[in-house]
């Protein structure tokens, strides 16, 4: 006797294995929800039945321009409906969607429009002059189509043609591109990462819809969610939620800006009931009801990561009426795979515990098979004592495939069988996780990340500087901002001021990543020559 | 140039891959909620972390036992600890779990326990008596356990061995298994269908995982969700609620027996949110709610399926607070494909229109790929029109692998691609689908399926009878009851009453299998002799 539980007949078939992909959630959206809005922006509404159109119409012009299965589609633009459009309008043409930094200068975004080979390159008007300036730098001559938002201000077209005449070559009817394997790439998101250039993590389709359910179940989303884009939709596809959103048939709320008023006004206006942001936006919102008196009168629950929050701040968002949930992961990981969890017991606590408790970056989501701290050498787990600090890895389906065009970084990332965040953190009692240094030389400033040996590099170049290091100093609005240390050739000529650094990294780098304060003097090293940068960032605490 | 992205190091490797399974949410609940409640059965209390200790001991004991991966492990028991403890423990074996319909008479225990090969088979003391029956009758030896529930009445040891004995046994901190492959099998349902032998449905994996995130998500629950067992858990996994519940951390409340007055008092002692059921659950919550007065005192969740409710029953479940979702799926589906997704325009019409929009079984959940109304034949979707019927049709990761060592049935369940519902429906305008016919034969009664053709092979048995043919007779408790018709053969000494044959079936059918009614007479057949069950069923209404 025997099952048999291997014959042919109980093999995968179509009717029983299907890819994983976040396409479904958009055509079930509008099959299911066609008369609810998806998308407000300014005075336009779209529909999920519109919305689905239009991502079908961008989808077949995209085909009917040349873009092959597995070509780059890249796209420079703050919050709008035309993002959102791409998220499944560039992925159902076959091809990889790039949501480029808004903040880049143009020889970042250069570097990004050859290394990922772009093959079209959608430009939010006012986006125009830095588009144009990169598009002059690179080798790449993609087709490049002007998003003539109305709520933009400013810029020129620099394009072959509009977006709404890109939409209008494509036809809604014809039969979109469905992938093959739930593994295929759907996403490419470049990130600062530790060294100068940037890598392009790879997003898969399973990758992606796991990351969806996950937020929606932990963030208790469903079809009468509202949800207000105050994180930018470029940062790890906006969490996920440029996707997750059509899972449940909810509504976006675009937002160019993100103004403390604006957010208050939507809100009210629109019934928000979540939002994502870093602490800095959540200071913004602190901050801004303190000056203009605005509150909020129904409960919005808001989700924050990006830099290990003040517990102070996490207060005082509370106290405003909002429900905050703390947050982490990284780019790599497709978001978010660890949530600070929450046990009804510590609603009872002090305040001031309660913030604490909430202060932890957490535990695994439940798409997150493995999150360990653990030694970084040995790869054993740290003991959960809520000292011993150790790094945190992860093995999980949220996972990247890897760097496009980076084996090493890939298998470096990758290093032991376990994702390498290179954060450090301890293990509570509770087995609930605390990041107390973050990865050695990265500055998160707004959400975003600065990598310190990029801003090396530019200060290296300097003429009168012999050394330079970075690191993160606190700041008020930003969260972090970068700090420069450096050291000078010797001579008269070369006794330059703070203020002209400062002019040479504005040549050099975008504005946010150009440090606001100098500190000259010999930079300590190691034996080996290497600096110790947990030494000076102690120094910066003492001077700030 | 070239994005090269089928290059090796962006395969799938171990730390971004991961089989999909419902044993991490076990876990997780057990790292992140060890000390918060799980199940609460009588005067029982057990942890997350006791849960998952005892489900680790109990796998580690099967192992012990000599069970080996892709071996049936059978469970005969109402809804108790060790029923949810078999849903992590068997599989954690490497074992594929049977849970057995607790009012199946012993010759389909037989059968399944042969059928299935079962290596161990673990019995509630209060069912020891059919099972000691099948066991004599039955081909296999297994290793009998008895589960000696405190709140069991009656029954007698039958084992080798106790459950505690046998948990004893294992060890919870010895590895368990885990799946290699997320399309392994996990469980096994044996369904009644449209042929007298009951088809063995096996549930994988990953088509688990994926029904307890859409159930999780569609039905809103979360770490504060106290889900009540009024559905069997042998009916589909209790509609992988066995092991969604952990997968957010909430709490299972067991019931031996569903009584309306215990489901009430479990209500207000313990918090329930959510359950589900049959029909026939709310049609008692109403009748139990009137005759004794007894109220929610909050909003209570309530998924029903099974038959189509009427609209009557939605309604009135509604007026006792309880909010109504309506849901709809297979067995062959690993259980809810299908939910009447609410939309909120339909909380203001009237209370008749509003509990007919809720009557519909709906739209596809978020997890399911396709669901279309087409053609039985030629497999072209019916229009939209509220009017023109055709067979429900799936493609879904929540597709079943097949019927255990039943080529040719799995084959015809999935003929053209698509799983086969037989239920006939039409597609309203807005796309939801509502049922107008179900298959032909099958009879639902209290949720559970009878084949009309067991029922007959049953009377063709009778010495008496030469023609019997098997339908649904409406019945306000049990949704549809079996009505024969029976041709006795010439003959005085064949003038057999109502009763005799009843009391005929008595002896050979489980008892909700036995006919309610017989009626006497020549039956219509078509020219090829096949009996036109429509004109049965409307001969029924008549006399009913």
């Amino acid at each position: 006797m025997s099952l048999d539980l291997d014959a042919s007949y109980l093999q995968k078939r179509p009717a029983n294995f299907r890819p994983l992909t976040p396409l479904n959630f958009l055509l079930r959206a509008a099959d299911v929800f066609p008369d609810r809005v998806a998308v407000i922006h300014g005075e336009q509404r779209f529909t999920w039945r519109e919305h689905a159109q239009r991502c079908k119409q961008l989808a077949s012009a995209l085909m009917h321009s040349g873009v092959r299965s597995g070509e780059t589609v890249a796209i420079l633009a703050p919050n709008t409906p035309a993002v959102l459009e791409a998220h499944f309008g560039v992925p159902m043409a076959g091809a990889i969607l790039n949501t480029l930094n808004i903040r880049l200068d143009a020889a970042a975004i250069a570097f990004i429009l050859d290394h990922c080979e772009a093959r079209v390159f959608l430009v939010d008007k006012q986006l125009s002059e830095v588009a144009k300036a990169a598009l002059e730098i690179a080798q790449v001559k993609p087709l490049v189509v002007d998003i003539e938002d109305p709520l933009a201000e400013g810029g020129e077209r620099i394009g072959t043609l509009t977006y709404e005449e890109l939409l209008r070559k494509g036809h809604a009817e014809e039969p979109t591109y469905w992938p093959e394997d739930e593994f295929e790439v759907i996403s490419l998101n470049y990130t600062s990462g530790t060294t100068g250039n940037p890598k392009g993590v790879l997003y898969h389709h399973r990758g992606v819809y796991l990351t969806c359910l996950s937020q929606l179940l932990h963030h208790r989303m469903d079809s009468n969610s509202i949800y207000l884009w105050t994180l930018p939709m470029f940062h790890c596809n906006g969490w996920c939620f440029s996707w997750a959103v059509a899972a449940v048939g909810g509504t976006h709320v675009c937002q160019r800006k993100v103004i403390a008023e604006d957010i208050f006004n939507a809100i009210e206006e629109h019934g928000v009931t979540h939002l994502c942001g870093a602490p800095t936006v959540l200071g913004m919102l602190i901050d801004g009801a303190a000056r203009t008196g605005l509150k909020l009168t129904r409960p919005v629950a808001v989700m924050t990561a990006g830099a290990a929050p003040p517990a102070a701040i996490l207060r005082d968002t509370e106290a405003l009426g909002f429900t905050v949930r703390h947050v982490y992961g990284a780019t790599e990981l497709h978001s978010v795979t660890t949530l600070c969890d929450w046990h009804r017991e510590w609603d009872d606590l002090p305040p001031e515990e309660r913030s604490h408790m909430m202060a932890r970056q957490g535990v695994r989501t439940v798409v997150t098979d493995a999150m360990i701290v653990a030694d970084p050498v040995t790869l054993d787990p740290v003991p959960h004592n809520g000292a011993v600090m150790g790094e945190i890895l992860y093995r999980s389906n949220t996972g990247m495939k890897g760097y496009l065009k980076n084996p090493q970084a890939t298998e470096e990332a990758f290093a032991g069988g376990w994702y390498r965040t290179g954060d450090l953190a301890v293990v509570h009692e509770d087995g609930y996780v605390e990041i107390k240094d973050r990865s050695k030389d990265i500055i998160i400033s707004g959400g975003e990340n600065i990598s310190s040996i990029e801003v090396e590099d530019v200060l290296f170049q300097h003429p009168s500087v012999s050394y330079a290091a970075v690191v993160a100093m606190k700041d008020d609005r930003w969260g972090e901002t970068p700090c420069a240390f450096i050291e000078l050739k010797p001579g008269p000529a070369n006794q330059v001021t703070q203020e002209e650094v400062i002019e040479f990294c504005r040549a050099h780098l975008a504005k946010f990543k150009v440090p606001r304060r100098i500190i000259f003097g010999p930079i300590e090293r190691t034996a080996t020559g290497k600096v110790q940068k947990f030494r000076l960032r102690k120094l910066v605490e003492q001077v700030a």
